[in-house]
This record gives structure tokens, C-alpha cells and sequence, in this order.
């Protein structure tokens, strides 16, 4: 494995806060009924919001911290009569990696707190990055 | 600190093989002249590229592993004619979590080696995901 592969460290800047308590409560993608959240970030990045309005359209970066790392290959939307896939193919939270991206809208900002529609990501999942939509990169 | 802020060890999955060789070499994003380019995955990650086909729509998440990652605010688009925001409402690299989202076309497949066009990463940058382009999720 070449140098660059060694491992590196990420720290979450937040959490999430969402009335999902559970995988079985989660829906397969955040437009398919997700509910509002919050998003808890730590004081220190507080900061890093400024522009930040209510309104706007972002991409949560989230770390799936009960996912599944070892899993290659699934089955699409969690549905076994579809025939599995690699998983950079699907959108499973189970990957080497497990990496999730939200693009939600911003409800209300309250310093470090942030509310947002349709999260799908478990109370308490780690936040990773917040980055805007922008149109023409990600709308077209 | 809660504790579901501890710090997450991600392994990357392979690296971007580019033609950009330094920051200064790179657009500012993928849609503005940034080149084609390969990513090469490590071998043990073959099967979940199974499904993937030439003409697909993918995100590309990598690790900008040569940003700043104590800047919280920066201006826009790198122009110091603009105020300074928030890294959180910009696409800037330097960021507490440097990750990159790159939405490409797949070009090529070649075992783990997968060709993909308009790719804004230097050589050498970490691969941690690659996920379909869902229409309807990031298209809307």
C-alpha cells in the first residue's frame, strides 16, 4: 500500500440531534420521510458558520459510527430480491468508509446549532464537514 | 466534548493518479478545467466496484490531505476581494475536515483502476469513497 494510504484522523466538529434512536427507524434516503435535526457543533467552530442562513441549501458530511466497515458487496436499497452490488455502487452506510452525505435545507441557526429538514442519520451520529450547495456543481 | 466526538480513523481506499502536480495547478472546482484523472484503488476493493459501469455519475470523496485545517474563516472562492465566511459556507480545502466531494463521470474501468473526468485533486490525494449519483437526492 502506497505511503499515502496510511490511515488518517478525522474530529468531528458536531453531532447529530434526531428523533431516530435506531437503524430500524431510519429511512433509506433522507427524502423518504427523514426528519428535522439539529446539528450540534462544538462551540469552537461557531466561527466557521459565519454566512450561514436560514434557508440555505448544504451537504452534511456524517460519519455512520454504526456501520458496518467490512462489508464489499449488498444487496440495493437493503432490498434482497435485487441482486447484490459493490457497495460503491449503492448507498448503504455499510462501506470500507462509511461516509454520509446529506443535502438538506437550513431551518434555523441558533450559534453552534443548526436545524435542518430531512436528516437521515441517527441521534447522536458524528459530523464530519458542512459544505454549501452549489448550484451548477451539485444541481446540474 | 461528548464522547461521540472521538476521533475517527478512516483508511483510504486508493489514490487520485493526476496531472496536477501542486495547488497552484488546481481550479477551484471540478467544472473549471480540472483534468482527467485516475483512481487507483487498492486491490482488496475490486468487488465493490462490481456494477459500476463507463457513462456513470459518481461522487468522489477524497482527503485534501495538503489543506490547512486550523482555518475557520477564508474568503470565497479564494478572492481576496470578497469578505471572509465561514469555511462552512465555502468549498474552500482548508477546513478542520478536509474532505473533497467531486461529482464525475466514469470514463474507464481497468480492474481497480477506474477513469474519471474533471477531477479537481492532486496526485497523490486519498480516495476514502465513491458513491452513485442518485437522481432525485443530489440532482434535484
Amino acid at each position: 500500500m502506497p505511503a499515502t494510504q496510511h490511515p488518517v484522523e478525522l474530529r468531528p466538529i458536531g453531532v447529530v440531534e434526531s428523533p431516530l434512536g435506531d437503524r430500524r427507524d431510519a429511512p433509506r434516503q433522507g427524502d423518504e420521510g427523514a426528519p428535522d435535526a439539529w446539528l450540534v457543533l462544538d462551540d469552537t467552530f461557531v466561527e466557521a458558520l459565519d454566512g450561514l442562513v436560514v434557508g440555505a441549501q448544504i451537504i452534511v458530511i456524517t460519519w455512520f459510527d454504526r456501520a458496518v466497515r467490512y462489508v464489499l458487496r449488498t444487496h440495493p436499497r437493503n432490498d434482497p430480491g435485487r441482486p447484490e452490488q459493490g457497495v460503491f455502487t449503492t448507498r448503504s452506510p455499510d462501506r470500507p468508509n462509511p461516509i454520509g452525505l446529506h443535502e438538506v435545507t437550513v431551518l434555523a441557526i441558533e450559534g453552534a446549532r443548526v436545524r435542518v429538514n430531512h436528516m437521515d442519520a441517527l441521534d447522536g451520529t458524528p459530523v464530519l464537514d458542512i459544505k454549501p450547495v452549489l448550484p451548477g456543481i451539485d444541481a446540474r
